[in-house]
C-alpha cells in the first residue's frame, strides 16, 4: 500500500510514470487525490446499491423507475471508466483482472450490460456491496481488516473438517430424504428425492419454514430423530471454529519472519526460528497494526 | 457508592449540605432512608411495567382500563419528581443528564407525556424495566452485577470481531436478497429486494417462519445453500464469544506472582504458592468486590 | 449407598433391625433381593410410563382404555406402597420426604389420586421419567452418573452468568414485545402486550412457528434486528458453559485432597496444597490414564 | 493400505496367488488395476446415486423411468459382482462381511433386490452415497480422513456426556409433551402424548415448523419456557464437543521436549526448539500420516 521508493525513476519513459501518477489516485489513499477518489467511489457504490434496491420496489418504481435506471446506468459507465483506468495502471493487467478485486470490479459493471439482453439482471448490481471492502482503509478500518484477518485464518484453518462435516451432512440429507419420500410418499412435499432432501436440509438446518411436514407417524418419529441429529451436530461446526479461533487468537503469531530463513508463523514466546532455529528480532511486535490489508 | 469522608463539610453553603443529604437518599442505599427509597423504587417500577402490560390485554382493559390509566398517571408522575430530585441533588447536572442510567430516567418518563399527543405511546413505558438495574444493588446482587461486568467484558472485547461478521451477514443477505428477487420474481414475498433481503435474514439466522418460502426448484437451492452457511456460520459469533470469554475467565489467575520463587499462574483463591508452598500477597483480592457498577 | 460396617449391631432392638433390613432392599442394590427390587422398580416404571402414553392416544384408548386405566391403578398402588415402605425405613422420614428423590417419588403417585378430583391429570403420571435416575446404579451406568455430574457442575457454575444472560434476554422481549405491540396494532398476534412478548420469544429463539409474523415494512425490519440478536447472542451461553465445561474438565483438579489440611482441588501441575503449603503427594497422577473404557 | 513385502510368496498355493492379486485390484489403489478399479467404483456410485433420485422426480419418471429403472439394474449387478469379489478376496470373509464396509457394501444392494417384493425399496439405494468413503483415497483425500479422525475421536469422547444430555432432553420432552396434552387437550396436534411429544421436539431443538402451536395461554406461557429452555440448552452439546476437540486438537503439540534445554510446547512443524534454538528429533513426524482408514 505505502509508496515504496522506486529508485533510478527519472530513466523511465513518460507512459510508465503517467501510468504510477494514475495507480496512485486509483489504487492508493496517499495522496489528497487518491483519498477523494475512494471518498466518491464510496458514496458511488452506497447510493448506485441503493438505487437497485428501491427500483426493485414496486410503488417506488411506478413513479421513480425510468429516473433510478438512469442511474444506474450513469454508475455502471463510472464504474466501467474506473475499470479501466485500473485496468491500465496497473503493472500487470491480466494479474490484477484475476484477482479478487479484479472480479470484482468487474460482477459489479457485467450485470448493467447484462440486462439489456436479459431484463432485470441489472439486481445483480448488488454485488458491488463487496467493492465496499476495498474502501475499508478509507474509513481508517484498519483494525477492522485485522480482525477479519484472525477470522479468515481460523475458518481456513477449520476448512478441511467443515468439508468433512458437510459431506457428512450431504450424506444424512440424501439418505434420510429417500427413507421420508418413502414413508411420507403420499404427502404433500415429498413427491420427489430431490424434494425430500429440501424438507430435510430445512429441518437439519433448525429453520422449519413448516412449508413441509410429515403427516405419518413414521414420517414424524423420523423427522424427530433428524431434528434432535440437527440440534446435536450443530455442535461440531461450533466447536472446530472456537478450537481454531482460540489457537489463532492466542498464538497471535507475532506476525515476524525468521530473518535468516524468512519463514514466518513463530509463536510469540519464542526467541529462536522454529525451522533454523536462528535467533527472532524480539523488536517487530510493534509493527503488527501495518500489515496491508488484502489488496490488487 | 460509599459515602465518601468530606474535609471542611462545615464550610459549604445550606443549599449544597440538603442536596447531599438528598443525594444520598435518591443515588445511595447506606442510609435507611436510602434503602427505603430503592425500594420503593423496585415496587413502582414492577407495578407501573405490570399496569402497562395488562393495559394492553383487550379483556382487562375493557373493565379496568381507566383505573390503570390513572395507575400509570400516578407512576409517571411519581418517576417524574424522582428525575427532578435527581437532577438537583447531583453535582453535575449536566453529566448525569447524558449518562446511561440518566437517559434511562428519561425514557422511562417521556413516553408517557408523548402519549397525550400520539395516543399508545404509554407502552413505551415499559423501557422502565431497565430502570431495575438500578435497583439491583438493594437485592444484594453485586455478584451477579461481577458476572454481568464479565460477559460485558467479552462481548465488548468481541465488538470488532462481531462487526466483521455482521458486515459479512449483511453482504451475504443483500446478495442472496437481489438473487432470490430475481430467481422467485413470481412468488409471493419476493416482490422487492427489501422484501427479499427479510427472507433471507429469516432464513439464515435458522428462524424459518415460513411466511415467505422459495416455491421454484432453483429457488428452494439457493435457499438450501443459504440454510447450510446459516447453520455453520452461526459457529463463528460462538466461537469468538467462547474464546474472549475463556481469555477474561481465565485471567482470574489473580496476575500474582509469588514473592518466593517468583513463579505465577496461582488460582484466584490460592493463598499459598502452588509450586515451592511459599505465603502469597492476599491483600490484592480485597478490591475485587468494591468495584462500582456503572452509575451516575 | 453401600452398607456402611455399624459397630454394636447387636444392641439395637428388633424395630430397628427389621427397618435396616428393609432398607437395604428398598434402597440398596448389593444384595440379591435389593437388585430384584431395583429390576422389578425398573420395569414397573418404564410399563407404567407407556400405560400412561398409550392411553392418551385416542385410537387405543378406545379398545384398551379400561385395560389401561387399571393397569394404571396397579401402577399407583405398588408405587404408593413402595413410598411408605421407603419412608419408614429410612432413619430420617422428614429428611427423606423432603429430599429430591422424596419428592419425585410423591410426585409419581400423587397425579394417580388427584384424577379422581381432575380427570385427566392421571398424564402427569410420566413424571415417573425422573424415577429413573434411581435405578441408573442397576445398569452400571455409574460412569454415565460420573458425566452427568461434570456436566451439572459446569452448568452450576455457569448459573450466575445464564441468570444475567436470561434477564437481559427478558428486558429486551418485554422491550421488543411493547414495541411491536405499537407498529404492529393491527396485525393478528400483537393484540397485547403479552401476545407480542410471545412474538418476540419465538423469534429471539429461532423457533419460527410462523404462527404470528410482522406484516409492516417497519415491524418486519424490527423483527429482523430481532432475528439478528438472536442468532448472534445464543453465542453467549454457548461461550458460558464451553467455558466452564472446559475449566471442569481439564482442572479435574488431580482429584487429590492436601495430606495436611485435607481441602482439595489443587491443579493438576501443583506440587503443593495451595490453601496450606503442603506438599502434595505426587503418585496420584500416574492412575489417571488408567480409566477403563465404556464396559458393561 | 500400503502392500506389504510378503517373504515367501512363492510357496503359496496357486489359489491365494490369484486371491491376493484379486485383492490389490479390489481393496488396494497402489497399483494401475486397483486405480482404475476405484475409479469406475467411484463413478458407478455417483451415476447410480443420480439415477435413483432422477427416477423419483415424475416429471423425469415419466419419459425416462424405464431406461433409469434398467440403468439401475445394471448397477445394481455390478455392485453385487463387486460385492462377491470382495468376498472371495478378503483373508476372513466372516470379518468382512460383519465389518462397516461390508455392511455398507451389503446395503448398497439389498434394496435393489427387496424392490422385488417391495416396490419403491430402490430408493434406498440412496446409501451407496456410504460406498464414497471407501474411494476417497483415491482422491488424495488422506488429508480429510485425518481430519475425520480428529472429528471422530471427539465426538466419541462426548459421547457419554451426550447420552446424559440426549436423557434429559428426552426427560424433558416426555414431560411437557405429557403437560402440553393436558394444557391444550381441545386444540389440534395435541390429541396424544406422543403428538404433543412430537410438538416438544419441534420446539425444543428450535426448529418450529409451525404445523402444531400452542394456542391457550398457559400453552404459550409454557411454550415460552422451553423455547428459552432450548436455546440455552443447546450450548451444553457445543459446549461438550468444544471441550473434546480442544483437548484432541491441542494434543499435536507433539509432546516432544527439546533435547537441548528439556522445554516442550513445540508445534508439530517446529524441527528447532523455539527456546533455545537446537535440532528437535524428527522421527516422531513420520508417524502421523501413516494411520490406516476404518477398513475392511
Amino acid at each position: 500500500m505505502a509508496a515504496m521508493p522506486r529508485p533510478s525513476e527519472q530513466q523511465r519513459p513518460q507512459g510508465s510514470r503517467l501510468r504510477e501518477r494514475l495507480f496512485e489516485v486509483v489504487f492508493e489513499s496517499d495522496t489528497l487525490a487518491g483519498r477523494l477518489f475512494d471518498l466518491g467511489l464510496l458514496w458511488a457504490i452506497i447510493l448506485s446499491i441503493a438505487a437497485v434496491i428501491l427500483a426493485s420496489i414496486p410503488a417506488i418504481a411506478r413513479s421513480w423507475g425510468p429516473t433510478l435506471k438512469i442511474a444506474e446506468w450513469v454508475f455502471t459507465i463510472v464504474f466501467s471508466i474506473e475499470y479501466v483506468l485500473r485496468f491500465v495502471s496497473v503493472r500487470n493487467p491480466t494479474r490484477y483482472a484475476g484477482s479478487f478485486f479484479g472480479l470484482v470490479d468487474l460482477a459489479a459493471i457485467l450485470p448493467g450490460y447484462i440486462d439489456l439482453l436479459i431484463p432485470g439482471a441489472q439486481s445483480l448490481l448488488v454485488v458491488r456491496v463487496l467493492r465496499l471492502l476495498r474502501v475499508f482503509r478509507l474509513l481508517k478500518l484498519g483494525r477492522y481488516l485485522g480482525e477479519a484477518e484472525i477470522l479468515l485464518t481460523a475458518v481456513r484453518a477449520s476448512r478441511p473438517k467443515i468439508i468433512v462435516f458437510l459431506t457428512f451432512v450431504f450424506a444424512v440429507v440424501i439418505i434420510v430424504g429417500a427413507l421420508m419420500y418413502l414413508v411420507e410418499s403420499g404427502s404433500a412435499g415429498f413427491e420427489s428425492i430431490p424434494s425430500s432432501m429440501y424438507w430435510a436440509i430445512v429441518t437439519l438446518c433448525t429453520v422449519g419454514y413448516g412449508d413441509v411436514v410429515p403427516l405419518t407417524p413414521l414420517g414424524k418419529a423420523i423427522a424427530s430423530l433428524l431434528m434432535i441429529m440437527g440440534y446435536g451436530v450443530i455442535a461440531v461446526p461450533t466447536g472446530i471454529v472456537s478450537v481454531e479461533l482460540a489457537r489463532v487468537s492466542n498464538l497471535p503469531v507475532s506476525g515476524q519472519a525468521c530473518p535468516a530463513c524468512t519463514r514466518s508463523g513463530h509463536a510469540v514466546d519464542a526467541t529462536h526460528c522454529k525451522f533454523c532455529g536462528a535467533l527472532l528480532n524480539p523488536q517487530l511486535d510493534a509493527a503488527r497494526d501495518t500489515v496491508p490489508p488484502d489488496q490488487a
